[in-house]
């Protein structure tokens, strides 16, 4: 049905030895805009604050995600006889293009800007794009089962779960990834073993009992990348910053534009109205740094010093939150001058390794019945129980606020 | 006072890069006939049965043990000032040598032969060997004071600790090394940044809070080193086949010396009277398996069954074990003409990934105070109170019980 | 003379483990908004074209060169006793700023606007710059002996060696990271034997005739990374493209500005006059790529059409050149329409892999003499008297130009 | 034909990921004990005295050499296509079996003592053994036509080129597996690629041009192993010092065969007479080595001697050698009291990193024809005409020659 390439192509990837591409459309898709665009959106927010090295895109990202799910559907066995030809080429598709819809430093620019990145995903493959354009050529239906796959809205349950669940493809490339280009080693997980026993059983993604050590190795993984890596308070001193960066540069739209002129990039995004997917695609990273790089010249103080100080990696400093040290380091700020509406901010990290029964368990499979993870394992059923680690900061001046 | 080498020695180490050596001392205990022979005892019991490249030796990971040393002594800067000239040299003699009693097949051997591997190093520290005499060369009171840190008697706690304690020299390079040996990757942790977070406080070893994840991740490395390496069902099996085939060596050695004749090797262990360290010198495992060659062709039909089993690699099958199921497989197998004392198992493991309050805890330096880990860590908090995880299996004849 | 830092601060890197900070001098540079730029300068030129993984940056590399000098001038025990503190000083600030007047693209760049990063690095030391200012603050010398390092006029002749020859830390770095960030093994060496073997002799870094394997795979790794990444004809397709794209840039600049309105970022190195160091700050990648985004939309087809292809990766193919096909192709694309100005390139690549007597040659100690490398190697000597490897391609719309 | 397994089995290698096994007929062979045999015969003579970690067996390598026929069969789609399921069979048994018919440290045995484990190899596929039996069982003519694959006689020259040329499943996973077990880096290459660019071509396997520099990588890995690893001095004085002892234990056996008394593994191979393929198996590593620690305490000073300096790494020294130095230290030997016969070797190494038209060229596939590697790789060109690098050394007691 759907057209193969006369020579796999292979694109050499540190993770994956190799992405392999067989077919037409993912070919394509690889070689639209939009989805070339995603070489200008990195993966990590502010991680590179703390690991240098932490330079990789969702480009690489979304192509070690295909490659994943390319895996699965082939070498899983129970997947590999169960799924249609169709619905493979939609969940690898799927995989693909499920950031797509990205902006530079979505977390902190969502939080401020009144756009939502799931959103533009699903417009860019329905709307007028060369994305949308070649899922139409190759399928009349593609477009629309790509989206319901990504909007956990396909009736097929199994095809959501290897894109999105506790143990979907896109946590499996981005621990591995995000690792490796950290230089840390905390994300390594067993990657083959884990293709290896995982089975289908009602309907569901299922791990056999002997891999079980596996999931429990990428449990912790995972918990330990959130803390060293993606909660490091370094990093996210890098994203209330910017937050702080994005609320004043909205006041200062909305109270004196006039010290914006001649810098449009943000204009759109601003302003009333709606966001076209043409205005998506121009607004990647450099649209977005080449902005903050022209504001630290404008004459607003605040915003300038804002820009100077993403740039130049001058971030805020922390200590630990709570009511009286808020109260008093509000004061402290004001005394010295600053307004703390755009130089303090409070940011609560928390996180569990794993939580069951929130509707995309773990299922082991034992002694061919299905137990979710928490129930066979007597790790995973103490960590469940175990109190959530939470750390609560407040950022600001790192004159005021020591912490690094 | 010890003599430096004119040049630092170093050996390609695939764990290290390479080991140092700079010291007469070492460079002279090394090409000692004793130390040598570890080339000729491997590392793990039976779990190259299950991980067919893990050939490695005692040897090794003895230099690997004393590198860790050397680092930490050099490295850490606590360490490396409180620490006399000659304690640093007692404590990295003491890493190499913490494993030179050991037997072929320790665990399987001495648990039938009235022997122990721990009496042995201490020995051959003390009596009159290769190793001996190059210690009492170098320093009156070195024998005596590398004996005392590995049999736990030196007064300077710390000492004991670098080489024996739940976060020790000797641990941190046996997971990194059966795990690079083996081709998994559940060992591995960070070994760097762990010794650039240990500190010494109140005359404990103690890691600094920003440590603290790594030394999870290390508990969680070690845990899943037990299950899937060390207590594998299939490991195991080689183990309990070793007991049985040891213990069959002596009731025959007792009942039908004949059957031996010839075959001299195991003589000096069987027999009644004390065992000498040249007879300990010269039982390595190329004589024991020599041995168990012979043994193939002798005329009793259950060692010379268990011998070829052993080489041959027939391992025995197993199923979950419980108080029936030992009455009935004993029962088959009395029925199939098995000898159930030789050919019938029940072996229990259980492992906690980490025990607090035990004598060796692993301590977190929180504001410089300092907790015992499951104090600070949720998670370690957590596994403490977990359920352990116990595995209890009946080994025997695989046509009888099936399991592989 | 120098100020330590109170704790020694320590970047993760996946190349080095770590990169050690001691020194406040060292801290301070790297705090600077010039050394900041380089997160946003790509190491690599169109690598990524090939390799999706290559977006690694030149701060990632100057922190790696700065590491290696750091590990010669303390591990290397000719270096270490034989250079004062200062020079130590002062060659380990030269690996980290060689590269800090980079452009972005500064190969293509270079070529069309008259510009110059060498002498960028140099100004940036010596202007009025954060980096020049704190070079002063510790060391009235400092920043002329660093210029003078870089630019070879240093009369410590090892100096300029550790830095820039055929051996020097910067080459060290660059092959063993645009390896690890391509995913490719070809420039893998062992970095910690070379160290290990390097000696200073007659004013020379020289190697040990036990190393002299490693520096034959060394040169192999270079030779082969040359071929493999830096040359590859997709990388070289990236960069002709950039040059036709800037080559287009400046004669609409010149002839119809109007086009360029409100497209500022190239201005100051399109027109006539002197760029300052804060010209030099403000053009970034990001800048740049944010200029070419904007060119998409200008009314001058061939511009805007470059500009989306180099976006897009719309990139050229090519075939073997030679004046025949030169001039068939030339033709073709005139008939097809195309401004061959534009759309036409010859480029010529050639690469031996070492080539001795230029005045950068490799030393290999051999019986206490000091022999050239080739004197010494068989396989050097061989492939020295190689004929050059030449690849000679044309590149051009990949439509008329197959290739891919 | 062959029967599958009802499951993939895999083993967990290192080098390779996992081995994967789905025919009966090789997981029956692998059970073995013939096969099993070969987890008592290491893969390196001496090397483990230059790399201590170096302890792994030719069980690994022949498992290995399997995986990656196996691979070959199946992923390059010429031979995928070519081969007759018959063939493929032929060719993964052949891969597995070709080292069964391996002597403890083959090369010095074989060289004293009268046997040859190629004939060994032959004799164990066509001979009373458990691999003879079942390869009947499963095809009447397998045994014979895996025999003539590794004799090189088999009629379908493809088949011999995969298990034996300069570029065969041997030498590609030995290159590897040795780099991994020795810790040393020159052994890698990028199997992956070379994988990807194997194609059939008039009855040969070649490469396809785009794979040129990675056989150029490969030819040099192979290179540096030879000379850092295989050839160190060190490793060949373990070998020389091992044809001493063979040469002395012969001599000893044929004049004073009351000193062996008691020590009987040796005597098939001493005296007139065939061997078995039972003798064959029961002289395992294990055997010879404890052979040699009975020798230690053996009346005959020479012999005790060396069987010493082996077990002890006591090993021989070196100094380059000239007909000058030979008589020179013949004469010093004498007069220390040394039988120059078993104290003094002469010892030629040489290698050429490829040498063409010697009937197992490599071939490159140029625009569709195919050449010979040297034609058209210009470093490949210039190394084959390079002097061959020649290492002559006399090896003798290290207190009269230096040279460690």
């Amino acid at each position: 049905m759907f057209t193969k390439l006369s020579e796999v192509k292979v694109l050499r990837d540190p993770i994956h030895g190799y992405v392999h591409i067989d077919l037409q459309v993912i070919w394509e898709l690889l070689n639209t805009k939009e989805f070339q665009r995603l070489r200008r959106i990195r993966q990590l927010g502010g991680a590179f604050a703390v690991y240098h090295t932490a330079m990789h895109t969702r480009f690489e990202h979304s192509l070690g995600v295909y490659e994943i799910v390319r895996r699965m559907v082939v070498e899983i066995e129970d997947l590999n006889r169960s799924l249609t030809e169709y619905e493979k080429v939609c969940v690898m598709v799927a995989g693909l293009l499920h950031d797509v819809g990205h902006f530079p430093y979505s977390h902190a620019f969502e939080s401020i800007v009144n756009c939502n990145h799931e959103e533009f995903t699903q417009r860019i493959l329905l709307e007028d794009t060369q994305i949308h354009s070649i899922l139409m050529q190759h399928h009349p239906s593609l477009a629309k089962d790509v989206c319901d796959i990504i909007n956990h809205s396909h009736p097929n349950n199994i095809l959501t779960q290897i894109i999105s669940s506790q143990l979907d493809a896109d946590r499996m490339d981005y621990l591995l990834r995000d690792s490796y280009f950290t230089g840390t080693k905390y994300g390594q997980f067993d990657l083959e073993r884990l293709l290896r026993t995982i089975r289908v059983k009602q309907e569901q993604l299922v791990i056999k009992e002997s891999g079980m050590h596996t999931v429990e190795d990428y449990i912790m993984a995972r918990y330990h990348m959130y803390w060293q890596v993606y909660l490091h308070p370094v990093a996210r001193s890098f994203e209330v910053m910017l937050q702080c960066f994005f609320a004043r540069l909205k006041d200062v739209y909305l109270h004196q534009p006039e010290v914006l002129k001649g810098i449009t990039m943000f204009d759109v995004f601003l302003q009333e109205g709606t966001i076209s997917v043409e205005d998506h695609f121009l607004f990647d990273e450099h649209a977005c740094n080449y902005g903050i790089m022209c504001l630290r010249k404008v004459s607003d103080p605040i915003l300038a010093d804002l820009a100077k100080a993403l740039l130049d990696r001058k971030l805020f400093g922390y200590v630990d939150a709570s009511k009286e040290t808020m109260a008093y380091y509000k004061k402290c700020l004001e005394e010295a001058g600053y307004d703390s509406r755009y130089y303090l901010r409070y940011d609560q990290a928390s996180k569990k390794p794993y939580q069951p029964y929130i509707g995309s368990d773990i299922y082991i499979l034992v002694n061919k019945q299905i137990q979710e993870l928490s129930q066979t394992s007597n790790i995973v059923s103490a960590i469940v129980k175990a109190e959530v680690k939470k750390e609560s900061l407040l950022f600001g001046p790192k004159e005021l606020l020591q912490g690094f």
